[in-house]
């Protein structure tokens, strides 16, 4: 590993106050706010480059408004935003999909079954995705119990061909299952072969794991994953910019790739073609430096030929296994992060309410949610927000039972 | 490729150069000098390195002179010479081995017998060897053909493991195979797995490949091997810089690896678990800044760990077929040698013997070398000499019925 790549990651002090920033506080992000960004979601495809330069001058309400408003978007819009290229065009796209942005109730409907809406600002929104600038989401819908900004915090991503091999379903499941076992999250698409492969493997082992979907997340696309995903949001969580009910476009597929390779601190393309999609995310990581990894397969294999293509001329690193994907993004001047790492963040630095929960977690027998918010003394909501910093951080993990804590939380 | 490996490959006009210098005169090294180095190499091990610092002050036969002599090597030896660290100790064991040498005639058997020895400064020795410094051969052993010298003009080392699974075996038959195809002469050792099948697969297209073993030619090891051996000494050549009876030794194969390293212009391990020798010749390879390549294969294989390993922690480069190992090991300003390369050689540079041999060779059909020999009036060693130089150099290649001329002889 060379010192430019070693200058890209964040070190272990840097990573600590990343997650010191964050607390389970009440969001910030008025609920205008909240609702333009939802409309923006129906009316704009995923990683619009005029919706993404406007959002610099030009408040999502603002935009909304000058939207509806039918006038010239430069009478509409604040002065500095006026002269945004491509306004015109994008303004005659975005009106003709007014008639699709559902009724606020709707929006409340899906919120009610078990979606949410994170936009930038809240708690919950990985910051690292900012990384991709005017193409950011201008929001998220998620499915899931884990809190994604710090699932993220600790991520790699797995990608590669829907036509995966045996050898590459056998791969992607051992990196996934590996990478879990020792603490990190495996973030992936939800199409079959390596994709699915990566997810069944950290399942197997329950670990945490996160499906950027190309479809609304409603819609759940392909339907054929309809349980795989169903698990995953039961200890992971599902991710899509699409509004729910969304079917995915053939472009979306490409485009939602740079959500995958920015959420992750880095990317491995398990087995891929050629001309495989999963290049594609691997180009999204290299553009916003991070480490772009691939494993190598037989050169008699069709399916590996991208993945050789990828450290021959693009620099890749050849990995072999979990530890030498972690030996790549683990942050300096910590040790390879294996089961028992320490808290990422000392114990005295714990806001009140998430100390709190965490002497409510036993460290020798599991305790279910429910039980933990009764000995804490906070709502469910809280107790369930407070446990995913807490596990991101090292401090509790999941167990059978529900939630235990670490061997060693000691002072980190 | 960065521009440190370009750096190190000679442009093509280099290596015409190269091929200009050398053409088949007589030799110019004295048959004084050739016995002495041929009682060498009974005296001392391949590679010893007190040996070749002393051949930097002392000529083979005043080495000679002083090991017979009995008396102190300091007294023995010319002023130079006598501060050559470990002298006192090699002479000890060099004169054991005194008794060893055998008697002159015993030499000329072998050569009759179609051996012949080749010494530094004759027109068939690979000037690249003087790369190795104190640790080149003080003469070689051949057995073939062909011309070393020039088969090794334009050739890749193909190694790896014994052990070999069926996935490498293919792969170096393969690549054996292909680079045979485009002109280029392959160079291993003689053992089970990678090594013969690379052999086969060039002798299977009718190529040039070149056996260098490390025990003497006629003790010939492995004994199983006895008729490949006899296949490529009929298209290419068997080396070794041990006296023909000698039988190997461990070590022995680890010596001789670095000849394989330095005779060609890069190395590709094929398949190599991690304590491999063949990422031994590999070491070799990097230290006398030769490219140094690898096969990916499965991750799940033993037999290509040490492979994955050469790519990751060494750099060298993943190369999955012959038109990868040609990228990195053309000269510059020459385009990847296909099957109908130009001649590396002017016509008008050819010497006058050459020349005529050339023009006896026809361009439609092929002619045996006592056909070309009639044709061109000079005796049939020199048509052989000359046909290898001029296959070397691109004019004529071998056919079903010996030699022909190539399509496109024009000016290089």
């Amino acid at each position: 590993m060379d010192h430019e790549d070693k200058a890209n990651r964040p070190t272990a002090q840097e990573e600590r106050a990343d997650i010191r920033s964050v607390s389970p506080q009440p969001t910030v992000v008025s609920d205008q706010e909240r609702l333009a960004r939802a409309t923006l979601s129906f009316l704009a495809e995923p990683g619009d480059p005029v919706l993404g330069a406007l959002l610099g001058s030009a408040s999502p309400a603002e935009i909304v408004a000058a939207v509806s408003s039918g006038t010239e978007p430069d009478a509409a819009l604040p002065a500095a935003s006026r002269n945004t290229p491509g306004l015109v065009r994008a303004f005659k796209r975005w009106r003709g999909q007014l008639s699709q942005v559902p009724a606020q109730a709707r929006l409340a409907f899906w919120e009610r079954g078990g979606l949410r809406l994170v936009c930038p600002g809240e708690p919950e929104w990985p910051t690292q995705l900012d990384d991709l600038r005017d193409s950011r989401p201008v929001a998220l819908w998620l499915c899931g119990q884990t809190d994604l900004r710090f699932a993220c915090l600790r991520s790699v991503s797995l990608v590669g061909a829907r036509a995966a091999t045996a050898y590459g379903s056998h791969v992607g499941t051992e990196f996934g299952a590996d990478l879990a076992g020792r603490g990190w999250t495996v973030i992936s698409g939800g199409a079959y072969g390596i994709d699915a492969c990566a997810h069944r493997g950290v399942l197997a082992v329950g670990g945490c794991t996160v499906a950027v979907l190309a479809s609304g997340l409603s819609f759940g696309y392909p339907k054929g994953h309809h349980e795989l995903f169903e698990a995953i949001a039961g200890t992971g969580v599902l991710v899509s910019e699409c509004p729910p009910d969304r079917a995915p476009t053939r472009p979306g597929f490409l485009i939602r790739n740079r959500v995958i390779a920015a959420l992750s601190r880095g990317t491995v393309v398990v087995e891929a073609a050629r001309r495989s999609g999963a290049l594609n995310t691997a180009r999204h990581a290299r553009e916003i430096n991070r480490p772009v990894m691939a494993v190598p397969g037989p050169i008699t294999s069709e399916q590996s030929a991208g993945c050789h293509e990828l450290i021959r001329e693009w620099g890749a690193t050849c990995v072999t296994g979990a530890s030498d994907v972690l030996e790549l993004v683990t942050p300096l001047g910590e040790a390879d992060g294996g089961p028992d790492r320490r808290p990422a963040v000392p114990a005295d630095s714990l806001d009140p309410v998430t100390a709190t929960v965490l002497q409510a977690v036993s460290r020798r027998a599991g305790r279910g949610p429910a039980t933990i918010a009764t000995l804490a003394g906070v709502d469910l909501d809280t107790v369930m927000r407070c446990l995913g910093l807490l596990a991101a951080a090292g401090y509790v993990q999941r167990c059978d039972q529900g939630w235990r804590g670490r061997h060693d939380p000691g002072s980190a």
